[in-house]
């Protein structure tokens, strides 16, 4: 059987950074290269970056995206890479707008594209056939569908090229294109990190390979955008479902390995199906590369590794270098600095205590001790006298007067964010979010939140996994131990603890897992052996809090096209003029 | 020709209030069944309210709805009601999870229907086939298409049932439906207001009544829902494109009209689709009732309309009966202050003027005028000794320091919204949003934004309209003129006024309305003949200004179900428990 040497690029992209973009897109080309690579295959849009949500309907940016590839291309060509064969996703158009299936709506413009640069010129296009519209995805929303199967004639080999969705789809192109024989099935990706997905996209690379008898090489971007982390994972496996190659995640890596695929056949090809004959891949080396099989670590570390990287690269990506966030000596902020140090290191990480007069002498003394297991930068700011003020004047008391307390602490760390260009992070949890335990402009305050999505169960269990993790590697445990046994307290009043207000933790994350994650019916949660006063009552709370999950910016929409509900767009962009 | 006396109810729903809206339609059909209707009509969804949004993927909330539908169906039944057909939107599930066009994610396990009830039954339904999926529509992620076609018989007239979007496509369900030779195509909405909407939808209706020489009844829900105001303006329409009947804009209102339609033959039908005998309708009464025919007022009418429309729902439909804002003597602040007046009543409006050191002497006597033109309760407080401290304790300058006076005011209006009861709102315009020209948490805080979708430039159009419209009346103008015609300021620094930092109001508006409701790229925009400095400035302004749009409630994802990015749930929402 004919050999290829496969080049799969773990790119990071930045949305709309398209110089820097191509910028990571030409390094891998040499190093491809310099490894003897017979095809270089970057992510989905590894141009744009993922995802670009409506900017695929503003006309300029995909001249700009197209203007970006056929430069990439000849840049490649000038810098003596053009005879590698490299495959990059980006969005291509305008278009004539179509209608979108079944609505009227001719918005859609742009088609979601892998481009084939050869020689210094594009030789061949797919777009992608299926269009994810869930949970995250709004593909459908902006994106005009393919119609046509693309398969690449290689050192006689056929490599069949399909982009994401298109291979988790049964019945899909899948099937169509392999009758064209051919012996690689290509799939680029943009597909984003979630807990166990590996326990899903593995076997189902590896069943489509087993399925098709072919070699399956799967390639992932890498790293942060906005609320989505990439995890990279890049695979390659062989028609008896074997793993040849794996890329580590959550990192930047070129994954090189040969693979021995069915030879290309010349059987009439399928309707729809055209056929591209490349130049080059017709000398195999005499040595084989050794591939890396990365193996994954375990699911806490996963998560932890996926907190850090959203953080870092949302961090990063915003041209911010430091972070401040407040430290009350419980679990979730100093979870949030250790994730904060991992990402961009504790010389760039401020931690603030504000001891209010109803603070305990643990928050205070758990802070200190934080800070100088990770060795961040630490002040501490009373409130009692900013409080007085301002509770005085207005008359304060009772939950007026405790979210006082937060958002003075906001306006702390806002105002040093202000003052030195740190980024506030905020530090709360998914537990605390899911029921609107916490107070609007006050602890909720910040321009990323590392646990926005980490369950109050989970953050004890993290803290736990990264303690241990330390003093594996000789290290000392970021977290105080006594930050994670003492029960939890917004310490907003004497006394107070979250036990006064919340179930326990465990029933509490459990109700909502049933409710807001497998999106259960009160009475089928209830079904579920939960008492039915706490089902209501955290059922109450999920729906009441809303609002204060979009913090509040709401109001009535009189244009065709106002921000929020009907303007999508990303938080990290970096337009390129 | 036969006769018909249709009846169509322009209710306004709350989402998921299922009672309550069965309440509304009930009472409908009690007025049109006193009035002799051979026929009443509903909004789209108009029985859980719209849009339901991820709801619709919760198999208790769809069961819900189905139970809500056949206890409607016995109620009018047990009212006497039953002979009477009622039409009703809602929601029908759940069904087996469906691939959705190209994707591969079985999430919609719902549809978008309209039932016919009839004798305390459910005699016929309808699925919505084209699901608008763009602007502020999700449709198409959370419905499944229907594919059948219904034609209903009633008192010797076909009368054909879609809904929406099925109206506005081109080559869609109508043309098909119209070779049963229908003689009246009765269209069930849920379509939101916006400027000039009035200019395609009427069109569109009398375009579509003329093509198929039909009489078109169009029946659309009122009210505010989030950010979406309804504007009902429901209207039945001639086959010479005659207007017959015509309901206001922005009330709940029950239209009657008397149409005269072409007779039901008994030509084969089309494929997919099917006729229902209904009963009744046969009995034309001697004495036509005279329809109502509103004349929808200017522009500028219609705009303060939706937005006090928007207003009074938010603050309604969310439990709250008071509202409170700063004023400052501004334009944006005096507009929120008379529309909000407009919405709930000055009695229920509460006014604070928060002076600091640098507030000029007539931010301070404009906010006093303003109050006392409205006769809104009114209080001042002074800001200087609540900065103070913060500023000294934090040694903070710059823009910091000018932030913290705007984030003072927004801790005094959240301190007295949880003393006493009454929602912020929050006083920023769309140009201010669009380029990010606020202080997060500070003027940006509360939880609805009455001219969050309105330029600046129209918020002074609308000012001097309201005023007018006031004179005209013979009351007393709202809004101080010296608000209207002094330059605006921020006054966080002395002597600050809008225009050192931004280019005149006249330039950006027109800048974002290219750059943003346009779409236009930079170069485009330049081209319209804009100064390209400016244009780079205004255009890098709104690109970096999304996370503040969004609050900063930015987290990374790592769950199959996180809140913001992959759950899309109203705010206003009042669960059936």
């Amino acid at each position: 059987m004919p050999r290829l040497r496969l080049a799969l690029g773990q790119s990071n992209p930045v949305v709309g950074d398209l110089a820097g973009n191509a910028e990571q897109i030409v390094a891998a080309a040499r190093a491809a290269a310099a490894q003897g690579a017979d095809l270089l295959a970057l992510g989905e849009m590894a141009l744009t970056g993922y995802p670009i949500e409506d900017l695929a309907s503003r006309p300029s940016f995909l001249v700009d995206a197209g203007t970006a590839v056929t430069a990439l291309a000849a840049r490649l060509e000038a810098e003596g890479l053009g005879h590698l064969p490299v495959v990059v996703g980006h969005p291509d158009g305008p278009h004539e707008p179509r209608l979108l299936g079944t609505s009227n709506a001719p918005t859609a413009i742009a088609q979601n594209c892998a481009s084939v640069l050869q020689g210094g010129r594009i030789v061949a296009r797919y777009a992608k056939h299926h269009l994810p519209n869930y949970g995250v995805f709004d593909e459908y929303r902006i994106f005009i569908p393919g119609d046509e199967l693309l398969v690449l004639r290689l050192g006689g080999v056929d490599v069949a090229l399909i982009i994401c969705e298109d291979l988790w789809r049964d019945g899909g192109p899948v099937g169509r294109v392999l009758e064209s024989d051919a012996g690689v099935l290509l799939v680029i990706n943009a597909s984003p990190f979630e807990r166990d997905k590996d326990e899903v996209r593995l076997p189902l690379v590896t069943r489509r390979a087993v399925e098709t008898d072919t070699v399956v090489a799967y390639v992932n971007i890498v790293g942060g955008q906005d609320d989505l982390v990439f995890d990279g994972d890049s695979v390659v496996v062989d028609g008896q479902g074997g793993i040849l190659a794996r890329a580590p995640q959550f990192s930047e890596h070129l994954l090189v390995v040969d693979v021995e695929a069915a030879a290309a056949t010349d059987t009439e090809l399928p309707p729809n199906v055209r056929r591209v004959k490349l130049a080059g891949g017709g000398a195999p080396s005499e040595h084989p590369v050794p591939a890396d099989i990365a193996v994954l670590p375990d699911d806490r570390e996963q998560l932890w590794n996926a907190l850090v990287t959203g953080t870092r690269d949302y961090v990063r990506k915003n041209g911010f270098r430091s972070v401040i966030l407040g430290l009350s000596g419980g679990i979730d902020s100093s979870v949030c600095a250790a994730i904060a140090a991992d990402a961009i290191g504790a010389e760039n990480v401020y931690g603030v205590s504000m001891p209010s007069r109803w603070s305990s002498d643990h928050s205070r003394s758990d802070a200190d001790d934080l800070a100088e297991r990770i060795g961040l930068h630490y002040s501490v700011e009373p409130i009692a006298d900013l409080v007085a003020p301002v509770e005085t004047q207005l008359a304060l008391d009772g939950v007026a007067a405790e979210n006082l307390q937060a958002r003075i602490r906001a306006i702390i760390l806002m105002g040093l964010s202000n003052m030195h260009g740190h980024l506030v992070l905020t530090t709360g949890n998914k537990t605390e979010l899911a029921v609107g335990y916490s107070t609007i402009y006050g602890d909720s305050v910040g321009g990323f939140a590392p646990i926005k999505d980490v369950p109050k169960m989970l953050v004890w269990e993290l803290a736990r996994w990264r303690n241990e993790a330390a003093q594996a590697r000789g290290e000392t445990p970021p977290i105080p131990e006594n930050s994670i046994v003492k029960p939890p307290s917004a310490e907003l009043r004497p006394g107070q603890v979250d036990q006064d207000t919340l179930p326990p933790y465990e029933v509490l994350d459990a109700i909502l897992d049933a409710y807001v994650g497998r999106e259960l019916g009160r009475d089928d949660v209830v079904a579920l052996g939960f008492d039915a006063a706490t089902v209501d009552f955290v059922t109450r709370l999920v729906d009441r809090a809303e609002w204060k999950r979009r913090q509040g910016a709401i109001g009535p929409k009189i244009s065709g096209m106002a921000f929020g509900r009907d303007r999508r767009m990303p938080i990290t962009y970096r337009p390129t003029r």
